[in-house]
């Protein structure tokens, strides 16, 4: 029996899952943060070493020896070409690795990299072909069609992009806060709810926290959860901030389509991310919206979690 | 003959201006940065006190002793109450130092402390009435009426705010770049002027240097001169971001207008920072939308800078 591994790499937590050729998951092990551009390649192939002795310490009870035949890596942030040389000789070091109780000798077409979007899609529709629209901190478009083909919007980050994702969502709502305070801007329920969800007695301590308390993306966009809310109870300036993203999410997704998907095959596309789990209809309104152009569009939630994905894309390699 | 010093400290330089008190300014010393809350209280405080000493031991020479009655220090980011009390601690320590040629006991009640927008004002417009329209890496409309009644609109930061700044101008200008790349947004001339002026073979190296070398706001401020300047040379989505900037200017303005200066007096307005300097006739428009609105509001560049407005500030004390 081949064996492979799937890896999903992010900035929070490494999931690997050792994957046999039937596609069944034989085990699954987690470790540590894993994007390496901000935490050190050292401390990145230490993560992804863990989550594959994680994974294969458990399975190697059951059976062995188990001979690793392919990997696939899917990692946030991955794109450059720089990049993917830096994870293959990461990849190539951790075959040396006197921890892992597996067998292996890759050569370097059996180790896939690619970024996060296309194992999350893959893994996602459970299928190589189709659109994941991401919506978690950050946010992305991806598709792929069945020549291949890919296309993405988006992705370009918290500074640059992100439309839609949490982070904007939440720094939206704030803002809005701002505005009505400022006296720009409508008056709205955001005030009130923002300052007893964060228990502040002031608007001057909004800022302060955002600013002065180090506060980074992960812990903005966690605000998103507090506009999503306002807006499920009616407030129509967090109802215009989810709809706006709901309209950026539709752009991007229309786009993809009319690149890659011209000919409009039915078509799955998987919306990924804790966006989409509000309570304010987003996910519905996009669905709505999007079907009402593309009839033959599925919009699912995931089938499989990303690293599922990876461990299909390293399939491929076998066959 | 009573002296006063006006102190106008940002992120990047100090100013301190020794005037007396018939508004002449004796003598100004430069230093560095003194904004307490990035660099802490004892690099604020040096600065400062380089800063005073830079101006007085010039005037020591001419005329001496100097008695100082008053100060008033403008600062970036000063507004809440503590604050307010750290700076004050920070100036009492000062008259202790033994570097500075000049004596002074002052009470609390001669020691003025202010944010940068105010001493901007009073200093742009040499009148303690009026408003500053701010747009340099950040923005802020601030305002005052003849009955010391203020009222600010933004200045919240480069997270939160700061509409129509040098870093959201430049932003926009990045943003819109990705968008033609990604296919969601229009075709634009800023794709080639932003490869040729940084020295770009493609778009993920822009998107390196913004995230990966450590590009700070400043840095990534002093790209809105390339907006700027695409828009000059008629390109429509650079033009489309000067607009949006100039009308949330005009309406940052308007609603401080119609807040504090209901009666419609002559006015005064000064517009400081960078932006205003720009090729692509923003401040033209701006005040061409403003005036059309509000007659009798004169729009100016600066009669003189912030530490200026600092001394005047003092010299209120003294009446």
């Amino acid at each position: 029996m081949n064996y492979v591994l799937g890896i999903d790499g992010g900035g929070s937590k490494t999931v690997c899952v050792l994957m046999d050729e039937t596609r069944q998951v034989i085990s699954r092990g987690k470790a540590g943060a894993s994007n390496y551009q901000s935490i050190g390649v050292d401390a990145a192939r230490q993560s992804i070493e863990f989550a594959i002795m994680a994974a294969t310490d458990q399975a190697v009870n059951i059976t062995k020896p188990i001979k690793i035949t392919a990997i696939c890596l899917g990692l946030a942030g991955i794109g450059r070409a720089e990049d993917i040389e830096v994870v293959k000789g990461l990849v190539q070091q951790l075959q040396n690795s006197e921890l892992l109780p597996i067998k292996w000798a890759l050569s370097a077409s059996d180790i896939v990299i690619c970024h996060d979007a296309l194992i999350a899609m893959v893994g996602g529709i459970g299928n190589h072909v189709g659109i994941v629209a991401a919506a978690g901190t950050g946010s992305i478009v991806f598709g792929r069609n069945h020549q291949g083909v890919t296309k993405r919007v988006g992705g370009w980050g918290y500074i640059l992009g992100d439309e839609g994702s949490a982070y904007k969502i939440a720094i939206a709502g704030v803002q809005a806060v701002l505005k009505a305070y400022d006296g720009t801007g409508m008056p709205t329920s955001l005030v009130d709810i923002f300052k007893a969800y964060l228990e502040l007695s002031n608007l001057e301590a909004l800022v302060e926290l955002i600013y002065r308390r180090g506060w980074g993306v992960t812990e903005i966009a966690a605000l998103a959860e507090i506009v999503d809310l306002a807006a499920a109870l009616g407030d129509k300036v967090a109802n215009q901030i989810i709809d706006d993203a709901v309209q950026y999410f539709v752009k991007a997704t229309s786009t993809v389509i009319e690149q890659i998907f011209s000919d409009r095959p039915t078509l799955e596309l998987v919306t990924t991310g804790s966006v989409w789990q509000g309570k304010s209809k987003m996910h519905e309104k996009y669905t709505a919206s999007l079907v009402q152009q593309f009839p033959d569009v599925k919009v699912i939630f995931p089938k499989h979690e990303p690293a599922y994905g990876a461990g299909l894309l390293a399939l491929q390699k076998l066959s």
